[in-house]
């Protein structure tokens, strides 16, 4: 059983962002924040991008807003940094208060700042296999690890489980593409789904993104699959200095023996997607020298 | 076995649209065809959607280019249209001769008029399960029939052969939606994939939309299934005065037996393709009169 092994492979990735930005001359690539409330999940995240960003060498900006902000007025704010030469990628953390649309607010960064990938444009351009979309980052940190592991795909059966906006869907998208490691036969199963153990234990590559812990059991997954491990749970331990721990949505002990490789969480999914902003903030950047 | 009639079906929808439009004030909904060059396929396909846009009390208008036009020029035919607030719906027929970017004429069409569903907005807004999205005709069409023929399918399996953007991901995206008569789980097999057989006989409703003359058989369907093909081949008959009929991708005689219900080809989802062309023309129309 191999490890596919985020830690490594994010570093890999970030270390070459790194490399690429050393001797840049001219503005550097920018990443602006948008962060509503005070969440503390939300004040966690965006604070450990910022802090990867800082070590590769892209500049970060953090906006924060009230909860009491209008939508309207939160739209004004990305129009102006939609219209800033110096921001290169925008990223409003979610989750955002109630009274706000998320989806209309998502879908008003530009297509070309869009480094999370949530816009209509982003992924009506993703369904169209067009290269130059900015692909949501947990998903293309995935395609990512198939890529780096040299993974084989082609006619591959690849199963999502789950079909979220931000992962489930993208994902599969990504893996029916006519492309070097994609061009599977692709499943979406979810909360619907009738049988599903016998529909996930026909998968060559199970994609687990439910947001349950440990909803994968050994007797859902076949004797040599891949498994990568989408879901970050918090499960009560007392054990913990935290009294919790973080888990996935695979029963890891019960699955890795069984499979080629498996994706650990943590160290899997979550640090990829990290550094797949990073390297979409980058290709902004470079979109936007072109112009 | 039931015959999913699109013959009846489309009729239905077509009668449903003319009573709609009958006491209509102002003016009245308009599709704009535009066609390069003079395919004979072209010619027919726009001729016989304008008869039908007549029939049900639909404005259409014509224009044509020569093969030389540039794309530059199309782009500003395609941009006046938009402006024209008198045309509700414009539709680009493809192929597009060889100089040009299908995508890029496709996407000129203001997503508000683009009936057919072919650019990036609309298929983006499919992806997001936005209601107002433009889903293209036949993916649509296909949806209507199964909606009309109540088939079930919350936790079915879905099925799609082929995963084209015409066809097969716009119908995989429109069955996994959370939305009555989708909410099912999706397969999308093609070229690519390995035991398509096992795949296939699977399904719970087959959709084939390969471009393959009888490519689907008895033994890749599960007996009871629902068989929808898309597929328009021609193949030779010397018994017909033509000398060529046109099959589906589905080998009718040896499927249908096995079959809960089975679309016709002629007579199945071809006629359910332009009966929505109708339906979208009319969404188009009065979406712009709430505005």
């Amino acid at each position: 059983m191999e490890l596919l092994d985020g830690k490594k492979l994010s570093r890999e990735i970030l270390g070459e962002i790194k490399e690429r930005l050393e001797d840049i001359s001219g503005p550097r690539p920018c990443v602006t924040f948008i962060r509503v409330g005070e969440d503390p999940a939300s004040v966690y995240y965006v604070n450990s991008k910022q802090k990867k960003a800082a070590q590769v060498g892209i500049e970060s900006r953090l906006k924060t807003f009230p909860e009491s902000i209008s939508q309207e007025d939160l739209l004004g704010e990305i129009s102006a940094l939609n219209a800033d030469p110096l921001v290169h990628g925008i990223l409003v953390q979610a989750p955002l208060p109630d009274h706000m649309d998320e989806r209309t607010v998502f879908n008003a960064v530009a297509p070309q700042k869009d480094v999370d990938g949530f816009s209509t444009n982003n992924l009506g351009r993703l369904v169209q296999e067009d290269p130059q979309a900015f692909v949501a980052c947990t998903p293309a940190g995935i395609g990512e690890m198939v890529r780096r592991y040299k993974i084989e795909t082609e006619g591959k059966h690849v199963v999502v489980l789950g079909r979220s906006l931000i992962v489930g869907k993208p994902a599969a998208l990504l893996f029916m593409r006519k492309a070097p490691f994609a061009n599977a036969t692709v499943t979406v199963c979810h909360s619907r789904t009738r049988n599903l153990a016998a529909i996930t234990s026909q998968a060559d590559i199970l994609i687990a993104a439910i947001g349950r812990a440990n909803f994968v059991t050994a007797d859902m997954v076949k004797e040599g699959a891949v498994v990568i491990d989408v879901g970050i749970n918090r499960v009560d331990d007392p054990d913990s200095p935290k009294g919790y721990r973080i888990v996935g949505d695979v029963d890891f002990e019960a699955v890795s023996g069984k499979c080629q490789a498996i994706s650990p969480v943590p160290g899997g999914v979550g640090l990829m997607t990290v550094a797949l902003l990073m390297h979409n903030t980058v290709k902004a950047w470079e979109l936007s020298q072109k112009e």
